[in-house]
Order: C-alpha cells, then structure tokens, then sequence
C-alpha cells in the first residue's frame, strides 16, 4: 500500500494543503508533450507551428509553458484571447477560430495584434477586410473547410457534403474562391491558406493521412483551376489520448512522423510548395497530464450496484454525463492493493446522472476519507466546470520535482454572490 | 411585425442595454407559480409546505420572491445554502438534501439553524446525531426513501429494487427503522418522516398518485411493524413544464388538487394521520418564467441544414447537448412573421454537439442582429452554466411591469481571470 504520487508530490498531501476535490496537473507531462510535438512534427521541406487548442484547458500557468516550449494558441474567444494575452504568449502566435466570432471579439483581435484569424464563411471575411481597413490594422487570414473526411476512433469516412456549422465545403470551391478573392483584395487582410478538423480523440493516422491527401490536391486544384496559392495548412487537431486501457493512442512521435512524412509524399507527388503547416493538439497535451483528486465520503449498495460517493461530480467533470466518456481510476492512498469489488463511482450532485465511472475494479476495503483519483481529467474538466448545486469550482494545483503551486484558487462561497447585484436597468 | 415583451418590457430595449447573451424572467410568471402552489396545496387534514428546488435556479432575487410568498427552499450544497442565508430564507424553512453532503456542510448547516436536513443513510445520520449533540443544536431530520416507483412522461414503472444513488429502498424496512432508532437516540435529532423524489418533467398525476399510495402506506406498515410513527411526508418534485408543443403538462391547480385529494384519500383509508406534507417543485416555478435572448450573427447552408448562429450556447444552456433537450424560439424582433424557413439554431461554442435547436421554423428573412428569443429556459439554464470557451457566464435580468433590472451581472473578461494565482503549496 503506497501513496500516488504526482510531480513528485504524494497527493494525500496536497489534499490535506488544498482541499478537494482539486485538479492536479504534472507539469513534467506537459513539458513532455509539448516537446515531442516540438521535436517530432518538423520537415526539411516546411516550417511547422504547434496550436495549442486552449479550450482544453487554459490559463496564465499553462499559457507560460506553451510560452516556454515556444508554441502557439488557437483561442475561441475574446475572453480567451485575454487569457492568452495575460499569459504572456506573443499576440503573433494566436489562432482566432470560432463559428461565429463577434464583431467586437474581431476587433480586440485586431486591437491585440492577434496574427491569425481562421475565418468560418465568406460573410466574416467581409467584415475582417471591412475593420482592419478602418482600423488599418494588417492580419493574416485561414479559412477553414471540410474536407469530407471524417475521423472515427479507429477508421474514417468519407462523406460527399458536410452538414457541420463549421467551415465551408471543399466542394464549394467557387464560394471559397470568392472569399479567397474578398481578402486579396484588401491591402490589410493578408490570406494565407486552409484549415480543416476532422474529429476529436483519435487514435490512427488514417484519417489524417486521408485528410492530408484531399487537401494538398485541394491546393493544387485550387492553383489550377483558380491561380490561387496559398502557403499554410492546418491539419487541425483531434489527436488521441489514454483514458482507459481501451484507449490505445499512437504516440506523438509516431502520429507527427506519419503526418510529416504524407505531406512530404503529397506536396512532392502534386508539385506544390508549402510554407508553413500547423496541428493544433489540445487534449493531447493538457489530458493526461491532469489528475483529479476526491475524497470519499458515504457508500452505498442499491440493487446490484455498489457506489462510492465522493465529494465532486458533474460539475468538476460534465464528460461522463455528456458524452457517457469513461475514465480510470485508484484509491490514491492504497496504490498497489489488490483491486478485488466492483464500484460506481457518483458525485454529490443532485441529479442521478451524476455518476463518474460506472463499474470500476478497486480494493475491496475503501474508507470514508480515502482519497479517488481520475486519471486524465486534464482536458474539458475545469474548462467545462460549472458551479451547479452551488459548488464552486475545484482549484488547480501544478507539481513539479516534488513541489505544488496553486494556479488557480478554489471558488469560494464568497465568490458565488460576486455577481449578484440590483441594478435597475434604464429602458 | 412586433417586439415581444417580457414583463412589459420590450426585449430589444433590455438586449441594446444589458447586450446578449441575457437571461429574462418575467417576475410575474414566477409570483404566479408560486402563488398557485401555496394556494392549491392546501387541505383541512394537514399542513403542507412548498419546498423550492434552489438547484433549477438561484439567486438572492429568486429567494426573495420566495420569502415573500411563503415557500420553503430545499438546498443541496454549503454554497446554496450560502446563498439562501444572503437572500434572506428564514433557516428553519430550509431543507438540505444530498447524496453525499460533506461534514463540513453539515456543520454549517447546523450553526446556521437550518430546520431540516433529508438524509441520505444510516451513516449520515450518526454522523448528524453526533455533531448536534457535539453543538448542542437541535435539528429535523427525515430520509430519502425509494418507493419504487419510477415515473415516465406520461406514466410510472414499479421497480422491484433500485440502484439509484439517492436514498434507501423502501424494502428495506430494518435498516430504515434502524436510521429512525439512531435519530431517536439523540436528544437533538428529530426524525420527521421520509422523502421521495421519483422522476423530473413528469406531466400526468399518476405516477405521482402511485407514490403517494405506496408511501403512505408504508408509513402505516412502519407504524404496525415497527411502532415508528412519522408526521411528515414529502413527495418531492418532477412536475413538468412546457418546453414545446410536444410538452403538455398538467396545471399546478389540477396537479395539487390531485395529489392533496389522494393524500387525504389515502390516509383515511390507512388511518394514518400526519402534520404536514410536502412538495418540491424547482423547474414549474423557474423554468417557463426564464428567457434567452440572443443576437443572430452569421447565417449558413451545410448541406441539408440552414444554420443561424447566435452569440451563446451550451455554456449558457447545456441541456441541448446533455438531455438532448428540445426548446421554443422565436425571431423576437419579428414577432407574428409567418413562420416558413426550417433553421438549425447552433451556438457560437467549438464543439459540432453545440446546436441549441434542431430543426425549427421561423421567419424566411432572418438577418444579423436580429434577436432569438429561447422559451422556458429559467430552469438549469444559468445554474447549469460555465465558462466554457472562455465566455463568462450572461446576466440575469429580472422584468416586471414595465421596468426591468439586473439581479445577476455578466461575467466580464476580468472576472474569467479572477481565480488565477501562483501560490507555493507548502508540501
């Protein structure tokens, strides 16, 4: 019986300093990912950029490790944009995306120096050229298409159209040539290429190499038909990470060696240049470096179930509920006991749905005031973390070498009232 | 051509001054629901109380309409709690539930004066025993039980067992008298009777008539078997509201009538008398008092699919994408427009599953800055809500006659960074 330890700290510790349930994040495994992305998805024949997808989890702690590492941000938002910018990461090394950006959020963009923006449809292209005219403010423009691949866990399709609220259609390639067009014609909007996603969580390059395929022939084609050139690609993200031992990710070295390698093979055998190609890893960097520790509290069996309730849920961890996600787990103060009963694992949340990890193998003698860890909690945990049932939200801790920091506090009952207010509203 | 109102005030006025996204509730929508329980919850047998589920909506506005018409409110957390105590909720009318409440909460809970706390187990319940002895304070207990029935929509399955994580089956009659032997071991504790909760969006009374026979009689079989005599009763919540056409719920006077007519029935026949009976409502007191008000951005055909994009999303309402949810809406500025175009209603969140409504008809010519209203999201809408995608969370406004004012202020980009610190964790 051992304790789990994280960043070399013994989590019972940083329970005991910082309550639960609290998210715990190994900055080592971070650093990690960051660096095989860094090391491994370059080329001889392009320059490379490492996106970070901050919706996965984002703050000023986490934005100086991509700082450091010397990646990018792809943000979704203006109050994402201003946590990047309160991070320190250099505005040129933002990606803008979103379906349907405001046009105040374009305009702190353009106020912030934000180099890219990865346009939705023709209309926003109008409206970017329109303000960094008036704000004579020069920015680089992608367009995000679909390129009618879709990525499954382990396989992909191909389908004829997309009916996604995202992008534009590879197959309208007049509507893309038009907005290609729009922006060459302003002096301020300087168009620089494509940008597809084809999926979250998956585990094989197929769909990638399949993607990466259709849209270096979408460039040639578009150089064709059109004389149209563009210079950068964005492979987007989605790549793969181990919740359970069901998941079977490939590594990042192999995943960015097989990606380079097809888009040398593609861009050679279509005869077509490249200046910069970019992936934008989210979950893959900040996912299993996140733990989250809970305390148990009561058991109980119902029926054929016997559950463990711990002092968090749905609202530090929407994914089971969501998306029925699964995810593993360990008493984290007895660490090597034979895992001999079958548990469900629920929340204090006052909803039957509140229910973390359904059948999980664990030591067969859990106490009230043993400590649960979920492993891989570090991607949509606290970036999706609500305060319903009145809970505030759990506070992040970083370890490394064997110390912890608070990165971000734990919301207090103070804090719940905080917008609370009476203001009668001039109509 | 017109502009709805909410309260009587013009929803583009509250739009142009508080912005979208905003939550709307029509005050008097909330006074009548509340004023309709406590006037057909009544009867000649019993006293009744009307119990708010705090977790469909809170605030200190939301507890002082309730102060004022009487209601209880059933909290399921410290922080609601908390939050009751800042709206001024007289403790003793507060019912604290919960599957797991922490010591801590129950400490809280007891130096506060809350009147009643439902537990959830026999553990609990020593647990409470021995704190208010420790406090000297005095304390009402009752117990979440399962009477095994189970209600749909429009009917109710009888369950043998169940493995829900809430409560203690109804069958198992010597651990419950256990539970009552251990609260009538303390001097402090005093066990009032049991609770149950049997489904949510229940529109037909049978299910709840079911219950009510099943539990009243139980209470008749616990007092010949077991000699315990219990005086209060509660039948929790459920009771459905009207999301769309398809949703046809029963009216709080005939759904009162209903079950007060059964409770009486039912006593008399088991000739059992008890002091008071109560119910819960949350969701048909919040939720078709809610509105939210959206600004169309961009507008997109995907294949099949018309899409118009509004400035929120699932962080603002989740149920969409959690319960699959379907809403109501309106072009709120084009009030009466016949309605001819099928639209899919998506949000401006990265994730394909942000699609707030599926398949809905409104106006042909629907263009940028027009206002989407959403029907009945008062419940689970704000208290559900995150920052997701870095999008603090919209405000709350509340409307009556003709005057509006903010009870809840938006979530500015400052307050997204608010928690963010960089504190050593002294190991």
């Amino acid at each position: 019986m051992s304790i789990l330890e994280i960043g070399g700290v013994p989590v019972d510790r940083i329970a005991e300093k910082c309550g639960t349930p609290v998210y715990v994040f190994d900055e080592a495994k971070i650093e990690k990912q960051l660096a095989d992305y860094k090391r491994y998805f370059v080329s001889d024949m392009f320059d490379t950029d490492i996106v970070y997808a901050s919706k996965a989890f984002t703050c000023r702690a986490m934005i100086q490790k991509l700082v450091e590492a010397g990646a990018c941000i792809d943000v979704v938002s203006g109050g994402e944009l201003f946590i990047a910018e309160q991070g320190g990461m250099p505005m040129e090394n933002v990606y803008f995306h979103g379906n349907n950006k405001t046009g105040e959020e374009l305009e702190q963009a353009l106020d912030a120096g934000v180099g890219t923006i990865v346009l939705d449809n023709l209309t926003e292209c109008g409206i970017l050229a329109d303000l960094a005219e008036h704000k004579r403010k020069r920015i680089n423009a992608m367009l995000r298409i679909n390129p009618g691949v879709e990525a499954h866990t382990h396989e992909y399709i191909m389908t004829g159209g997309s009916n996604s609220k995202f992008g534009i259609s590879i197959n309208e390639k007049d509507a893309i040539a038009e907005l290609v067009k729009r922006a060459g014609e302003s002096e301020y909007v300087d168009f620089k290429g494509f940008h597809s996603h084809i999926g979250s969580q998956i585990f094989e390059d197929t769909a990638f190499m399949k993607a990466t395929e259709v849209l270096i022939s979408f460039y040639a084609e578009m150089e064709r038909e059109y004389g149209i050139s563009c210079s950068w690609l964005s492979l987007g993200g989605g790549f793969g990470i181990r919740y359970t031992d069901a998941d079977k990710p490939m590594s990042v070295e192999d995943m960015c060696r097989s990606l380079i390698g097809k888009c040398e093979d593609v861009l050679k055998k279509e005869g077509v240049s490249m200046e910069k190609i970019m992936i934008e890893p989210g979950r893959s960097i900040a996912g299993e470096a996140g733990y989250t520790l809970y305390t148990v509290g009561y058991q109980k069996t119902a029926g054929d179930r016997h559950y463990i309730f711990v002092d968090g849920g749905m609202g530090d961890n929407i994914r089971p509920a969501l998306y029925q996600a699964e995810y593993d787990a360990d008493i984290a103060n007895r660490m090597g006991e034979e895992k001999e009963e079958e548990y469900y694992v629920a929340g204090k949340y006052c909803e039957s749905g509140d229910i973390l990890i359904k059948q999980i193998m664990l030591p067969k003698k859990i106490e009230k005031g043993d400590l649960l860890v979920i492993y891989s909690t570090g991607a949509y945990g606290y970036s999706m973390a609500s305060c319903y049932n009145g809970i505030g939200r759990a506070p992040v801790v970083f370890a490394k070498d064997g110390k912890a920091r608070t990165v971000l506090k734990r919301e207090t009952y103070r804090d719940l009232v905080r917008l609370e207010t009476d203001e009668e509203v001039n109509i």
